[in-house]
């Protein structure tokens, strides 16, 4: 179990969520000890969902590493991903305010109930609105929890708390398009998983939502539509297909559309190493290679 | 997904945590409301610890039912087990009191961590304090918060919500040696699972306890020493063995004691047609046969 957890703990990621949480507390003034408190449960409750979707995905690599699914039973698994959640649960109650326990709880549910919605839904095309759904629940909640939640703890009011609340979730959505951007586009070896993975398992995104607007009458897609996402060496041939299109473009200017706006919403925030740094941190996940 | 919830909901069992929450608070004067959403917060928090525990165990039966399981994917059940306790979480935050968050989160880590010392540990033979721990982390933990925390939403004093802490635990001791006997000495079509499933799990209870503290010569014993419990005809002779010896009285004696000291801790307060529904629940604990 140490050793799980060791596992988990050493293996990376960007921890950008608990950064969101510091940043934003801290150029609105909120206690220390509180938004490190809360930093830890955001994170904590990132950890524990990848845990148990790794699981559900079967997938053997994260961040270029073996899962703990990859090493251990899935019992294992499933335990390891639930004291994570009952950890996560109790910092957020330390953190000694109500609204933010009841905010912490819905998050998690809208990322579950997103998980069972991809879970259960039909594979294959699926429109714009299923997509802007999808990559909410499964990566904008949290970042809109994120700096909400510092923003609740914060001396502040409704109207900044209300802003950076918009700068999470408009900084998760970037984050997420970006990220399904990558699965086309990256080094296989720096991503840590093999491209063109979300396509493989029947998994349409924004790229792939671009291409079939412009190439609706590629043969490949319509493979996809009947559900053929089977056959590789055709998905492969597609995800090709896609990453020499303009819809890798279309996309990133996307991602960059809601990144503009996250920054204008920082513009009316006084100057300091907290908002410069937030501002840093926008641009750089609409030009990070990982 | 509505279907998996539809199928849990409608499975039954006892609902004596949910009981519990409501005799206990209305017994103390607790807000009706606040009562009714800790009790499917307890509820909630139970049946999802359940729909994990039945994808680790491989179980196929729960309550005479076919387990989510057997039915869903390892993926749905996953999903749902924490859909379930995201509900709890969001339902536990709506009772608007900060210690009993608290409260649900340590007892959520509790049950976790004691499955995962489940897991971890070697099987086969353990002393009686492992065996304490095992059921106050799988069992009694829940029963304490359950009655716990409807004496912290009631308007009383320190020492009645520690008396009424103690007489959930003390119940939620018996309850789960009750439960292990049954394992020994039900009807297998009324308890819903195969006999002697313990053992053939390799896990020992109580009964084996005392079985082996008198019998420790029996080969039967050693083969269980040496985790030979994968020998289903010599576990099935076990099991016999033990159901037909002293071992399950000593059991039984051991889990009316707990009851008495619960019914003792009652034994102060005014009467009240709750608290004798409380005794009568007590009373009940050890008589089941289910």
């Amino acid at each position: 179990m140490g050793a799980a957890l060791e596992h988990l703990l050493t293996s990376g990621g960007k921890r950008i969520r608990p950064a969101l949480v510091l940043l934003t507390g801290q150029m609105l003034g909120a206690p220390r000890e509180k938004l490190v408190t809360l930093a830890a449960a955001v994170e904590l409750l990132h950890t524990a969902t990848l845990v148990h979707d790794d699981l559900i995905d079967g997938a053997l690599l994260r961040r270029g590493m073996p899962t703990l699914n990859a090493r251990w039973s899935p019992a294992a698994t499933v335990l390891t991903g639930d004291f994570m959640f009952a950890r996560a649960a109790k910092l957020a109650a330390e953190t000694e305010s109500q609204p933010l326990m009841k905010l912490f709880a819905i998050t998690l549910a809208t990322i579950v109930n997103g998980e069972l919605t991809q879970l259960f839904a039909a594979r294959g095309v699926i429109n714009r609105e299923n997509y802007s759904q999808r990559i909410y629940s499964k990566t904008a909640s949290l970042f809109e929890m994120s700096t909400r939640a510092a923003a609740m703890v914060s001396p502040t009011g409704d109207e900044i708390t209300e802003a950076m609340r918009q700068y999470g979730y408009l900084l998760g959505m970037a984050f997420q398009i970006m990220d399904d951007i990558l699965d086309f586009t990256g080094d296989q070896e720096t991503v840590g998983k093999p491209l063109g993975s979300d396509l493989l398992q029947g998994l349409v995104t924004l790229p792939t939502l671009y291409y079939i607007e412009a190439h609706g009458d590629d043969e490949d897609i319509r493979l996809l539509a009947d559900g053929g996402y089977g056959d590789r060496a055709r998905v492969a041939r597609l995800v090709e297909s896609i990453r020499s299109s303009e819809a890798i473009d279309r996309s990133l200017e996307e991602a960059k559309g809601y990144v503009k706006k996250a920054l204008d919403l920082l513009e009316g925030m006084s100057p300091s190493q907290e908002k410069q740094a937030l501002e840093d941190l926008a641009s750089y996940i609409v030009t990070r290679k990982i």
